[in-house]
């Protein structure tokens, strides 16, 4: 189906929970000619579960994709050791809809009858070496699928995860990204599974922003421009209050620009651990170490994946606005 | 005693486990009359307690200080938790007798009869306010001494810690940094237990560094430039294999220097923790984020201290080669 002259779209899985910059990011999906997505999996982290899988489906409405072609499947409500203790929910960022409570009608579709993590291992199976999959939120659903098929890793094009704090501080305490604090011991299984895998985190996303002004600016463009502007309200007033700033940070749809053009970013390859326990959990460690170490440690047998520790973040910032105007 | 037109030196107490940068620290002292040293307590790291002991008294000796005047105390042989296990010993980095084998006669002196913790806690106890302690090892010794008297970070002058990989790797592995490494706990509650504290770490000692060229240029020089050479080439041997660097990174001297001319770093405030399990064993996080965060975290109640994150480093080393040299 592609153009004689452009390449065939590499086919795109995200895993998500929606969420304002999720939607910024699945969205740019939309207008992306590079990616052809086939499927959206849902999980807990800035609205539980249930409410993450209602709001994919909006979003696959409003994108205009049929529910055949982009199913979405529910994944996991509780990460891998929580019991059965509640997730922390961040409706404190998103508002308690997800989408900064501006009220959207349910979705007319359903979720297709699969799990997060068997879609995930069915999809990638029949697709060997051409999925892609955008992780935006906390990893319980990738583990799950690594332990259904722990050959995965070599089997997708390649997991782009949004996650960590690397060399600076986090977004849940100093220690921890909001991402890999949800579920650190699924985070610590998937960061050590395979070598084709790209991480980003608060190094880069915190420095990719939109002002209120910007904000504004949406509204009325393309097809999803108003909405965006919209449900960006309540996550503008979320930065006002805790970063005192004028805008907001783009980590999703900052993550979906890393799959559309790894270039625009600083990759430093490296083995990764998260902390799993006590007061630092959570946090990502990097050996970004030019040298070895003298006796063995946990980083020593793990695969190198790709890091981004800067970007040319004008250019990012442009692509999603372009991505998400169009 | 001191000058008309001068200030009072400092009362300095030096707790370490030399160790051939400790060496350096140590003699730094006999030419800088900012500080007076009062006492040298001893802890396992570079070498067991009991051979820093010995190198403890074999250094008061070399500097011609009275036992009396600067007495060595002997302190703990393990870590808080480490039960009867052995300590993670650096003969690899300062030779087997912490001196880079060189050979060197048994001291003629004996340590004082009371432990590193009690010497600490009264001396500090005997000049309120006017002690700072440079803390360059494993902390055990100074957290026994918070367990004495718990009140005592507000009677020291000021504790500064050489310690920590705050966004940087570390040097045991990616995530610890030696001394922090050697008695997590104790630096868990050391680096919490008073805002009358400095600590610097990685981020900025392995950017001060002596040469091999630098080294030679040593010899001769002063009471004390022979030696500095001739304890260092093991140690510059250790930089060669592991580093690749012709050249010694002068961690425990520029603690010494932070003493001496604290102006000379970028010192930024914030709450410090330790991971004190898993895999990031060791790892120190310091809030620096200007923001607070939405929920409790156990850096919250804890006192701000000052991190070095940045250092004149030109300035740093003439300092450390001048007070090494005169």
């Amino acid at each position: 189906m592609a153009e004689a002259d452009s390449p065939e779209p590499r086919l795109l899985i995200i895993d998500t929970d929606p969420g304002v910059d999720d939607a910024m990011a699945i969205l740019m999906a939309a207008n992306s000619p590079e990616v052809r997505l086939i499927g959206i999996t849902t999980v807990y982290g800035n609205v539980p579960t249930a409410l993450a899988t209602q709001n994919a489906l909006r979003l696959v409405e409003m994108a205009g994709w049929a529910h055949q072609d982009v199913p979405v499947a529910q994944g996991a409500a509780r990460s891998l050791k929580a019991g059965t203790d509640m997730e922390r929910i961040a409706d404190f960022v998103h508002g308690a809809d997800g989408f900064g409570d501006v009220g959207l009608p349910p979705p007319r579709g359903s979720p297709a009858d699969c799990s997060a993590a068997e879609f995930i291992v069915r999809t990638v199976n029949a697709h060997p070496g051409r999925v892609t999959v955008l992780a935006l939120a906390p990893l319980t659903n990738i583990a799950q699928a690594l332990m259904l098929d722990p050959a995965l890793g070599n089997k997708w094009a390649e997991l782009v995860v949004l996650g960590g704090a690397f060399f600076t501080n986090g977004n849940v305490n100093p220690s921890a990204e909001a991402n890999i604090f949800g579920d650190p011991d699924a985070a610590d299984l998937v960061l050590g599974a395979t070598p084709r895998l790209r991480v980003l985190g608060l190094d880069v996303t915190t420095h990719c922003r939109l002002s209120g002004a910007d904000l504004e600016a949406l509204k009325g463009r393309g097809r999803f421009g108003s909405f965006v502007r919209d449900i960006s309200q309540f996550y503008l007033g979320f930065h006002k209050e805790w970063y005192d700033l004028d805008g907001i940070m783009l980590h999703d749809p900052t993550a979906m620009a890393a799959v559309l053009r790894p270039e625009l970013f600083e990759w430093r390859s490296g083995a990764v651990r998260v902390a799993c326990e006590g007061v630092t959990k959570g946090h990502t460690v990097m050996d970004a170490s030019p040298k070895g170490f003298h006796g063995h440690h946990g980083w020593a047998e793990r695969p190198r994946v790709q890091v981004a520790l800067g970007a040319r973040r004008e250019e990012v910032v442009e692509l999603i606005r372009q991505r998400l105007t169009a």
